[in-house]
């Protein structure tokens, strides 16, 4: 089904403006922008803006963060037009999660569209962020699979990930997964480990092609080596973007 | 086997440490300061320091967070003499996990002794953490059992969490866990959601008291709500100290 034909399916806020702007933008592309430094983060969003359809981020990994740089990411937001998913993998009990969501020094549920969490603590982990975020409109995520070599988000963890989905399917929006894992199109996949010619990194990554996630049913491609370290990040983020977009075509034909 | 008698088994320096401040201080208490204003943090922790052999932290709930609480806390930690525990779940590949340990506002690599990661990924978030942490001589705590209902780390997830400690067991000093889950006395098996009385909250957290924690063959209590809610917390980490070191002494016997 067309990403514009699954707006209509789902109840949640952010996955009907993520569904609308990647039909609108023609764009199934996420940059993970896996930086360090404050300038170059924002000098790679500036580059891929127009490319995107979500910005994910590890605002945890940011030397020298300051609210600003909120600011600026979400004034960025608005230029490029693109959602933004913090990347925040929440991994623990639900009293514990709510708090890491909403308090800190980050704040993430009040300018992250779109989060994730892991599904091993069990729905309290659920429970705890859609209390915080379900009135804002947010979305989550749930880590389904993974890309790394050796990872235990498989089988009946894969199946249990789903199931819970389906529960609470007014705030998880869909999976990290590495192919399609549910039949209902109101589910949105995001692949992580994207890179053109896969391979792997020394620490267990294993990447996947963008022709390779879209044809296994994803919806979303998330690159992040592929083109922060590319020497062109707009010529790299516009080759990813035609690549994904055209297997989706290839794909809804 | 008691605490002193552990010391040698490990080479890992935190584990060490730990062993040896057990066994001095008498406590198996670990206090989890899970407050999101940085003074009742530090009014916490003044209260509980000379009780416990551990203080778990969440730095990222704490609200308006400056390098200087980190100083507070060190400069607690020195006086009161217990060791420091961010317990950040990490839960993400190699790559990820080596930034968020070491950059960021929170550099957490440079403060906590210990820290601990979720075993989803796979055995690349211990290489990323360790290519940080063991230099500084850190330890890491595997989550291969966690205490919230419907949790999915059991059976061959928790089998495998226990391998890989094993594998790198020079980084890897032991286990969140409910019960001993190796026969190997140099791991360390602490057990959170620990509250005299048991009982559970309204998001899916499941208590165990301190006798049934340490009997089942744990070695720290970890407290959070039973202490820091309580009107006298000097008191109330008094009494879950002694409920705690008296378990051991009788399992010791």
């Amino acid at each position: 089904m067309r990403y514009e034909d699954r707006i209509e399916l789902t109840d949640n806020l952010s996955a009907k403006r993520l569904f609308e702007l990647m039909a609108e933008k023609e764009s199934n592309l996420s940059v993970a922008a896996d930086l360090s430094d404050p300038n170059e983060l924002v000098k790679l969003v500036e580059n891929v803006g127009d490319e995107i359809c979500l910005l994910k981020t590890h605002i945890d990994i940011v030397t020298d963060f300051t609210p600003e740089l909120i600011d600026t990411l979400v004034d960025l937001k608005e230029k490029h037009k693109f959602m933004i998913f913090e990347d925040r993998k929440f991994a623990d009990i639900g009293n514990t999660v709510k708090l890491q969501y909403s308090q800190g020094i980050y704040k993430i549920v009040d300018w992250a569209d779109i989060t994730n969490a892991h599904s091993v603590p069990g729905p309290g982990i659920i429970e705890g962020l859609r209390e915080v975020g379900l009135d804002k409109g947010r979305g989550l995520l749930l880590l389904a699979e993974m890309s790394p070599e050796g990872n235990l988000a498989k089988g009946e963890y894969t199946k249990t990930s789903v199931q819970w989905a389906e529960e609470y399917d007014d705030f998880v929006i869909g999976f990290i997964g590495m192919k399609r894992l549910s039949d209902d199109p109101k589910f949105i996949t995001m692949t992580p480990g994207v890179k053109l010619g896969g391979g792997g990194d020394g620490l267990r990554q294993q990447y996947n092609t963008p022709e390779k996630a879209i044809m296994d049913g994803s919806d979303v491609i998330i690159v992040g080596r592929g083109i922060y370290q590319a020497d062109n990040q707009k010529q790299a983020a516009k080759d990813y973007r035609t690549a994904g977009w055209n297997a989706y075509l290839q794909r809804e034909q």
